[in-house]
Order: C-alpha cells, then structure tokens, then sequence
C-alpha cells in the first residue's frame, strides 16, 4: 500500500480501506460454509461507508443493520431488502413502521415489549412482520465487558424460555411470522468453545420449538469473529463454520451470519502526519494531527493498534502517540517503541478499518477525517473531508 | 422547566440549555474577580454550539479554543479577536497561520518544536506572533485520569525550566511576543489546594522572568473549576479567585481564566425518552431513545449523570439506563432506583451541558440530536436534528 503517496494526495488525517482485503474476508467466511445455504449480512456499525457497503453488497453480502439509518445506507448502496435484517434493543415507532414498508428480510427482536409494539404497529399498516428472536444464551464470550452482549447480565436478547414463550405468541399472531432465531455474544472473539456453547444451547430451542410445529427458516450465529491486533491467535473460518453447523445437524436451515469487524477491521488504516516531538521530565511524546475524535478505541476500550512509522531508521525509544485534543485520553499509544520522527512523518495505524470511522465525532471543532478506497491498485475517495462550513451548518441555520 | 412540553415540541433525543443559568455562572465568575482586571475566556471545547458562545459573547466572555475551527466558531459568534486565545499541544502549520492572520490575542504554545514553528510561520508572514507559554506544573488535580493534565506523565505544556528557556529565546525573536503565561492541570477539579500549588509556582515563574526584564500581561490559570454531579462537594468560585489573586501579590497582570464546564455543565440536560422496559433474569433495563453516540460520558470517563424519570411514581425498583446501540457500553446509569416507566415517558439526564453534543457521534448511523435554547422562559432552536442526508452527504457525493 503507498501509504506515502496516499498521504500526500489525499491529506491527512485519512481513513485508507483495503477493497481487496476485503473482498478475501469475505469470499473467506463464505467458502467455510459452503456444506449450507448461508447468508452473510454485513454488520454495518462496524464501517457503515456507503462505498463498503456497495462492496460488499456486489460480492453478494446482505446486511445487519441496528438502525433505520443503516438499513436506508444498506439499500441506498443496493443491498436488495430481502438481505437486510434490522437488530437492535431500542427501535423507535416510526424505525419499525418504516422498516416494514421496506420490506426487509426480517426483524430481529429483542424483548417482548418489542415484539408487543411490532405486532401493533405492523396490524395498523395491514402488514405481516416477518421475525426473529434473539436469544441471551448466558455465555460468556471472554473479551472487553462493552463488547460483551451474550450474558443476562447484559441488555441483549431474553432468555430461553422467554424465547419459547414469544414464539408461541407470534406464531398464533396474524401480524407476526415467525421465520428466524438469533444470537450474538459479543465482539472481537479468539475462542471457538463460545461460539460451539451458544450455537448448541440454541440449534436445541430450535428443535424444540420445530416438535411444537414452529419451523424456522433462518439460524442466524450473529458475529463475533475476532481479528489480529496483535498477538491474538484468531479463530480459522474453517473451523468457526464447523462447530456451528455441527450443532445444525437433521435442521433444514439457513446460516445466516452477520459479521462487521472480520470483514473489514484488517484491510483498513488510519493515516496521520507527526507535528511535534516533545519530552515532559524525560518522557517522550510524538504529537500528531489524528486524534481521538478520529479513532477512539484506543481510549474507549483501551484498544491496541499497531502504529507503523514510514521510512522510520535509527535508534528506538519509548513514546506516547497523542493527538492535539485537550485530554489526556486522546492517545493512539502509550509506551511503544519508535525512531525519532521529523515533523510531516507519517504514521500508520493499523487495523482501523472497523469501528473507527464510524464512532468518530467532531470533538474540539474537528472536521472528520476523509476516507478512500484502494482496489486493484487504484485509490478514489469515498468520504470528503469535512470542513468546517459543513460542521456549523445546523447550527448557523439557527444563529 | 416545562421539560414534558420541550420533548413533545422538538421531539427526542434532545439538548436542552439554560441560557438564563449560563448568565448567572459566568457573572458569578467575573464578580469573583473583580478585585483585578480580568477576562473570562470560554473553553468552547465544553459546549460549542455556536448560539452559546454568542450567548457568553454578549455577556463579555472571550474564548479558549483549541484548534482552528474553534477559532472561528468564536469569530462566527461575534468575539472579537483580540478575546481569543489558542491553546493545544498539535496546531498544525495552517492553523497556525490563519490564526496569525486573524490577529487573536495570543497562541498559548505547548512545546519547544511548537514555538520555534510559530516563529518560522510568523517571520514568514512578516508578523510578530503574541504567544503564551503553557507551564505544567506537576501538581496532582486528584480528578479522572482522562482529563488530568498537570502531571509530567501528561501530554501537556512544558516544565519551568524549559518554559524560562523558551521565554528567554522568545524576547529576542522578531517573530515572537511573549505576552502571556498559562498552566491548566485539569477538568472537574473539587478541591482548592491544587490550584493554589499550581498558581504560586507559575506566579513565582512570572516574578523570576521580570526580573530578566520580561514582562508579562496576561497570567492565564486555565480552568478546571469542578460541577456538583452528585453529591460532590464543589469550590465556591470566590474562594477560588481569592486564593489564585492572593498570589499575584505585586504583578501587574491581567488575570485570565478559561472555564468550559463551570459555565456550561450543570445548564444542559439530556431529554430521552422510554422506548421499552424489559429484564433478563431478573435484572432489569429502561431502554431508551438516546444513547453513547449523543452522550458518551458514562461509557468513556464512567461519569454520573443523575437520571429523573418526569412524573414518576410507584415504587422504585433498581434498573440500568441503556440506549439502541449495539454495545453493552451504551448504558447512561447503572443499577438507579427508578418507579416502573412507560413507553413515551421522558427521562431527563442532568448535567448533560459540557462535553455532551461536543463528543456526540453518527455512531451506528444516528443522526446527531437537536439542541435548543430557554431563555427568560422562551425556548428556540439552536441546531436543527441532523437527518439522514445530511449524514451520508460527503460519501454520496463519492458513491
């Protein structure tokens, strides 16, 4: 990758998105379940870039949205509506209404508060909402406790028996049509046994409910899928795929599998430039001009990315990458080992192609940053930087 | 506050401002002062909706920015320039530039690197830059670690020898006007003596430079001033100016003070309202229709935020608060006691003024909230509620 040159023509603070990566994650998750008729569906909180998703959307992904705004960014970039799922524990009235309309694959509920409101809502369009139901299957996915969804301590899904209940009542319902079931138990996951523990706890509800004549179409495993950061040892496709369709064994149903970071977290790169070098008392900083409004990970999760000096030579110290934003939580680094740099280095931050972009803000009167595609050697932005005209503009209507 | 009525006009997810409160925080502030000259800079970090800067504008405030875009958000609001000051430890060179060409009151430097670059792009311009010297006096706030920023540890300003070093190069440049001197070691600071630590060594510093004949006018004690969230016990702002004055015995500068959250924080609520109720296992959750992408201080610094449910009654039961955002970090209060809601009731997140809208996101592709302004019992729109093309934008332009 010309990181150097991208760089230059494209400015700093950048987003860089690796098409081609992406496109082998992909055909990659696919391949592994090919013993099945499976559907992957995108989860596009994790890079919701309208160019991602049309990417994604001609290798034939579908899409997992949590918003109706993702689903509008799904079929804006030409995902068809019978791919789309719409998740989430907090759909608003008119999400659900509009949702509908569109004709989505399904809705995946996550309370019986929820299934209450769609039901209600979907009889007043004269409607039949196709569902699922996520199930909380109580395990424990062993990563950072904010990406961890799969416990009842957790706000995600209900339990089990819940689940019974709520598919006995939509499939008695004329407004609800029971087709899916659904987990999740978190994000960035290195181990196989979770995935194996939840997949078998629910494929089990699934027979269960199948002897009480409620035949579901769609077993969706949800993501998950850890990547390299570091050190991790991640999980093989292969072998992901394996454990949850022998937990399907005698079921006639779809795999439908929603993964957002897998697909795309490696094949993206946060560019910026070094300003200054300075030490306080001996400690040594290297100030650049992405922060983290950019990419927040770092601070929120206490996340580690790889930070790569181009052309770096000559003795390693220990710095701090930080960012010109007034806080001490505005760093990319703490303590990694690094070549004295010159003002307008560039550094590289690596694996930011997930849940970078996307949680960035405008903190400290920041323009978010622009980002771009590079696919078969070509570069072409795919997000304009935002300037500071832009950033006022809801404001200074109101001024 | 007519809060049910603000909700039902402006819908949900919404921020809401005191401009009246505003008023009073700042006059108390400036009357704290009034023993010395003085001038009460806005940190516009806090809240920089550009109808509250003109707010404090009118009232006489000048403002802390920290990068370009803040600068001009306060020009934008009528502060003139010579009440502009710009602070941060990574102004890139364009920045820099336009903020000399703008003629602000001084460019408060952070490091060495920094310095010798204002005075390049200064003697390249043909202007003579007014500069601040940012000091980090090693003196423990004793708040969060995030915004703790007067440690060595921390990314901030540069020690007094270093600072005395720089003041010497400074008086002979002819690029380069040592003006001012600033320390800021840190945010929501609740007890006195850290300020007086900080304050007598910079004021020693200050005596130290006169005596090699340079001069200084603007003695800048940054902000910090902390907020009642909770139960804290706060600093009364006269206090605070007696105890900063009491060390400006015999110099004759003008005091600057640049509070963000002081003037700002406990004048914002946060209005959400009740999407659905539902509990796993026995534990129970109000989920509602804002979240960590409008207000992400619970998740980031585990900041309390006290939650009033309007007209509740019934008993209370423990809940956590939690948003539609696919992440167990999108909570707003943990386990709070709170009567039984309904769907559509509004739950007012209080304190919800500073380092609320600043840090919010499209996160999970929401649309930003609206923000509105209540003064002398009116209320008005001070930014619209961001839509779904507003939001896609700079990527449809690309698509």
């Amino acid at each position: 990758m010309q990181f150097e040159a991208l760089a230059q023509q494209y400015k700093t603070p950048l987003y860089v998105y690796d098409f081609d990566g992406i496109t082998s994650q992909y055909e990659a998750l696919k391949n592994a379940f090919k013993a099945r008729k499976s559907l992957i569906c995108y989860a596009v909180k994790a890079n919701s870039n309208l160019s991602v998703i049309r990417h994604l959307a001609q290798l034939g992904s579908g899409c997992d949205c949590v918003s109706i705004g993702e689903v509008k960014r799904a079929l804006k970039a030409g995902v068809p509506p019978y791919k789309i799922i719409f998740s989430g524990v907090g759909k608003r009235d008119e999400e659900i209404k509009e949702a509908l309309e569109c004709g989505i694959l399904m809705l995946n509920l996550e309370s019986e508060a929820e299934m209450y409101r769609v039901e209600t809502i979907a009889t007043s369009l004269g409607e039949v909402a196709r569902i699922s139901i996520r199930v909380n299957p109580n395990i424990d996915p062993k990563t950072h406790p904010y990406i961890s969804t799969g416990l009842h301590e957790n706000k995600f899904g209900v339990d089990l028996d819940t689940a019974k209940r709520l598919y006995i009542h939509a499939k008695h319902s004329a407004a609800l049509d029971p087709v899916g079931i659904h987990f999740h138990i978190g994000s960035q996951i290195t181990e196989l046994e979770p995935f194996y523990e939840a997949a078998k706890v629910v494929s089990d509800l699934v027979r269960n409910l199948k002897a009480l004549d409620i035949e579901l179409k769609f077993f969706d495993v949800g993501g998950g899928l850890g990547i390299k950061y570091s050190e991790e040892e991640t999980i093989n496709p292969y072998n992901y795929a394996q454990v949850i369709l022998n937990t399907l064994k005698g079921l006639d149903v779809t795999l439908v599998c929603e993964p957002g970071r897998f697909l795309v977290g490696n094949c993206g790169y946060f560019l910026t430039r070094v300003l200054y070098e300075k030490t306080n008392a001996g400690k040594r900083f290297v100030v650049v001009d992405g922060a983290m409004n950019d990419l927040i990970r770092p601070s929120l999760y206490q996340a580690y990315h790889h930070v790569e000096l181009l052309d770096g030579k000559g003795e390693e110290t220990p710095a701090d990458i930080v960012g010109p934003v007034c806080e001490s939580g505005d760093f990319f680094a703490k303590n990694i080992m690094l070549p004295l740099t010159q003002h307008n280095d560039v550094l590289v931050i690596h694996s930011a192609g997930a849940y970078g972009f996307t949680m960035s803000s405008n903190y400290n009167t920041r323009g978010r940053a622009a980002e771009v595609a590079v696919e078969a050697g070509q570069s072409r932005l795919i997000r304009v930087r935002e300037d500071f005209e832009t950033m006022i503009a809801l404001e200074e209507a109101c001024l």
